[in-house]
């Protein structure tokens, strides 16, 4: 794959581990962010060789437009440039959720094919980005109805030449996953870092931080993922407090067997997880 | 520090890193492990001078002794061996809980200080143990009030020669603590990989592994933890009870504005962690 021009909107962690991601296949990259400086840094350090003025001039001629800004802008960004976007370029995103995306998008933007990389971090800023970000991760491509098959099979492909493992799922399905896989998580961490009396911080571990590692998250960002998953959220929260409920109810009894199966369960579901190197 | 003869009892990933951490000050080191082969094993590749038939021929003439045997074995192991220790030998363990080894063993036994090495991992078995797993790491001395003083200072000298930061702590105090920095942390990744449905084990990222990380540690040494520290154990559940009832009511209620709070005061405790390799 050979992209002439490809643009990036919004210039964060993820926008600038595109940019790097797909300098190797990518003759010209513009970007744009809603703050004029970031852009202009990333051009600076050579992550963008062009700082556009605006989101409809950072589109124009481009053949590749990936949407990197908050879950709850990417629609109504991309609604706003499709008429201006070249005929044949291809739109997508990486957006944490996707039903509300792909809702607002199908059967109007036949060119856009939404898609989420499992990969992040919880550092904030296109300085934290990597080249190599998405090797070996999952990336999740959700297509609507309306969908050009054509811009579905460039979205794969522009995906794998990153070294990512394209997995394609309906955008409900997706979301009803990802909350367990990946919102739950992070409220969890959230929860767990909220509880710990600022006393008793020095007294935490290696276990602690890798626990709640999550809770570093951007909250805005978050909030907007939380509130566009809200009902798989909901559903996954619930799971959640049942299963803690079974250990204040084993606990409570001093039920030695129960709470032994419990942590047996837990550790074959963790040891279950495949390595992240091996997927695919 | 130089001690003569070390006897480590129980050979699991505690005991072979306390082995491997101690061998630079260490004569002769001497173990014991329920299952005989451990020993036997431990002997082979060099961790251990020797592998004792038995526990009182492992603690016979020892100058140190370091007990990592489960929570709830270890103070039946110090009052049986007490009267066979030399005299001024200094007795310790790595347990994860101290009130009730303290209160069994306090007046009974006063060469003996409880002790804990916030240290570990989620793996098993003394061929993952590690001579640097000490290094940095905070260990917690509990002593009790007929403690010896020669013995609480010898203790504290014998975990800061292997690098370690040491914190005397009163074991209610401790229990507690860790109920919330420890405990809690392994219930809750235990939980998390535990509502995990099967089928989408293969649609999770870092977030999810690092998250549920813990829940692969042993549950049959956890079990006797939390059966060792539940009353501490239940409060702090309930607090984490009470946050995600927090979140479910504010993402219940759409209210945008709670959950962005929410996620801004989990990222405030979690960046105030104190970096692992700047403590003390």
């Amino acid at each position: 794959m050979k992209i002439d021009r490809l643009a990036v909107i919004g210039i964060g962690l993820l926008g600038g581990s595109v940019a790097r991601a797909a300098r190797p296949f990518a003759r010209y990259i513009v970007g744009w962010d809603q703050a004029a400086d970031v852009g202009l840094s990333a051009c600076q350090t050579g992550i963008l060789d062009e700082n556009a003025p605006g989101l409809l001039e950072a589109v124009r001629g481009a053949d590749v437009v990936v949407f990197c800004t908050p879950v709850d802008r990417i629609a109504e960004q991309v609604l706003a440039v499709a008429s201006v976007c070249k005929p044949g370029a291809l739109l997508t995103d990486v957006g944490s959720t996707k039903l509300d995306i792909v809702r607002a998008t199908d059967g109007r933007v036949p060119a856009f094919v939404a898609s989420h990389p499992l990969a992040g971090s919880e550092k904030m800023g296109f300085e934290h980005g990597r080249a190599d970000l998405f090797d070996g991760r999952l990336v999740f491509v959700t297509p609507g109805r309306s969908t050009e098959r054509g811009a579905l099979s460039r979205v794969c492909a522009f995906w794998g030449e990153m070294g990512a493992l394209v997995e394609v799922i309906e955008a409900e399905e997706h979301d009803r996953a990802l909350a367990l896989t990946s919102h739950l998580p992070h409220l969890v961490a959230s929860a767990l870092a909220g509880v710990l009396p600022a006393e008793w911080r020095r007294l935490t571990g290696t276990g602690f931080q890798d626990t709640t590692r999550l809770a570093s998250g951007c909250p805005k960002l978050w909030t907007a993922i939380f509130r566009s998953n809200r009902v798989a959220l909901l559903a996954a929260l619930e799971r959640m407090s049942g299963q803690l409920e079974e250990f204040r109810a084993a606990l409570s009894a001093e039920d030695t067997d129960r709470i032994n199966e419990l942590l047996r369960l837990g550790k074959i579901a963790r040891d279950g997880l495949p390595p992240l190197s091996a997927r695919g």
